[in-house]
């Protein structure tokens, strides 16, 4: 088993518990914290079914004062965190702002108050592609690379800029304070991972573990799931007027598994090789217009999805791709799965279970998980 | 006198408490909230002794929750918020960065919030030049305009950023939601001013009023003041092998009465002409080097200053000169007071009050004053 156990900061959402997953059953120990405001604790259930093991889970909400102190107090042995815990609806971003300035920003610097406190040295941040920006106004940017400017273009995407800075500085001082006093062992302990990530997609191949948003769903794939099961109508397109080959806007939709597979794989890096602060795109490098999505989605069930063209959405981009070479080399970890198959995962998930969470799986599934 | 009381949230401060001075004289009235961390009430005792007026003073520390509600609970003529309450040492942000996302960054977040809750519907930002960071790595933007992309280089420049864009994201959804809900009358009273200033000098020409940094002084001419009363030895110097004509650094020194009629000028656009968030710079547009600056209070004194070189400090940058225009077309404002000045009045100050605010000033300022 790995020394030091983790805390996942909102472990319960969609990546979080995929990533608790990937840490349970890379033999970590993990703690679960989540306020459970967009989430159900039924994903941590689902994660013991598949792989047997169990995190402890704790309610909390990231900007409750010393609320980390508790945890950290309780679970000595927690030396990281993977921080997902965060508000990440791009347009409820322009209309309820001062939320997302609160739950991200200030959330996340009541975090890094109590692992300074506490001595926990390691923190992999649920970074964004949203940072970046509109690349396309840079040339040979796309796909992008970490090194491209930054320049996000709505207050989700601000937020979580705010946020690698303070992490970056804080991260950066305890090093730099550490130097200072002779104490290079204490230095090299603080490092952070700044995962800029593109658009996750897919659920557990078991079709027992998704994404359950509550209420209405923010992202392309979720949306078409809802049109696929009659929740919804159709689908709206925002925009075909982009500059792409349909018109469509172009994302970089990455596995759900490979994605936090990602996160175990910058962690493992962090304490191996004591980086300091460092940003990593997890992306598969390869990008689809929307229309590529419905048709990809459309033939994983095996019928046409109807849509709608509605105009473009305020803050939204062209083209968000990963170049993914930084984390292919320096983490060893590569998106292995495709589209298809992430297309596929998420209608055996959705057509199962049309409650989400909310219901428990169908035995066969069950049935078939402990084969 | 004009409708709408204004809160100064560290108003005992240096630029605050002459902020102030110069709402009271042109009849705001005023609420002068502070915590008294790095300043003295007996600023606000100096301002009345100025100009016969009072503002109100109450102690609160912007990260207090609900701090700001009783402040506008007890002041519901309060519509506009004048903001300065913050850490402000580019070199100590390196070392505690914490305290400064959580004082800067988290103290607007939950001033915001007061304000939305509130109905206080105008904010003038205490924002700073270190914002832009190294405007020399582009061509044509030095003096820098305020479309210069933004890029600070120190935790303390990357807090101001942050609560740039939160302000700009607060009161831009103020403003679209209220234009939603068909309420354009209500969408125009949300407005915000980002004041980006350089630096900031001299105290009042009546003797009696100036800075009194609390500890050791951050700046260059609060030093060169501790220099000529023989509270330090000498000046450090931070770098002679900068691309100057003389290998020190230029910034552009500002008279801290213009500086503050600068924030006047700043409410009253917002009140008149409903401009939504909007930048303006204000400083001379004449960059001075270390060494000018030396010189130039030397004169003042009459005597030569003694400095000493040290390296260059992490985070400084070559030049931060102003291009005032924006200011000096949109709010008719323009700085008018000579960097000679600045040094007489700085002298003045220091020389009459070698205990700052912790003492009296002499008999013959105070009766001249009454004159």
């Amino acid at each position: 088993m790995p020394a030091g156990s983790v805390l996942v900061a909102g472990g319960t959402g969609y990546i979080g518990s995929f990533t608790t997953l990937a840490l349970l059953e890379a033999g970590y120990k993990v703690v679960v914290a989540d306020n459970l405001y967009n989430s159900s604790p039924e994903a941590l259930k689902r994660v013991e079914l598949i792989c047997g093991k169990k995190a402890e889970f704790v309610q909390l909400d990231v900007t409750e004062e010393n609320g980390f102190d508790k945890v950290f107090e309780a679970h000595p042995d927690i030396d990281s965190v993977i921080h997902f815990a965060a508000l990440k609806a791009v347009g409820e971003s322009g209309e309820k702002p001062l939320d997302y300035y609160l739950v991200n920003v200030y959330g996340t610097i009541n975090l890094l108050r109590s692992m300074v406190k506490h001595n926990v040295t390691n923190i992999v941040f649920s970074s964004s592609a949203t940072v970046y920006g509109d690349a396309t106004r840079f040339p040979n940017m796309i796909p992008i690379p970490e090194d491209c400017p930054l320049g996000p273009t709505n207050p989700y995407g601000n937020t979580k800029f705010a946020v690698e800075t303070a992490i970056t500085d804080v991260i950066n001082a305890q090093r730099n304070n550490a130097t200072k006093a002779g104490n290079e062992a204490e230095a090299k302990k603080w490092n952070g991972a700044l995962l800029r990530y593109f658009n996750p997609a897919g659920a557990h191949p078991s079709g027992i573990m998704g994404e359950d948003p509550q209420g209405v769903p923010y992202n392309l794939l979720p949306l078409l799931a809802q049109v696929a099961t009659g929740k919804r109508e159709k689908l709206m397109v925002f925009g075909d007027d982009y500059a792409s080959h349909d018109g469509t806007a172009i994302r970089d939709y990455i596995h759900i598994l490979d994605l936090a597979d990602g996160h175990l794989k910058a962690l493992n890096y962090l304490r191996a090789n004591n980086p300091g602060v460092r940003a990593w795109n997890l992306g598969t490098g390869k990008g689809s217009t929307v229309y590529e999505m419905i048709r990809a989605f459309s033939a994983a069930v095996g019928k046409d999805q109807p849509y709608e063209v509605a105009p473009r959405r305020a803050g939204d981009v062209l083209n968000l791709t990963a170049n993914p070479t930084r984390a292919n080399t320096e983490l060893g970890w590569k998106a292995e799965r495709t589209l298809e198959q992430a297309c596929e995962d998420l209608w055996l998930w959705t057509k199962n279970n049309p409650q989400g969470y909310r219901q428990q799986p169908p035995a066969e599934l069950l049935a078939a998980l402990k084969k």
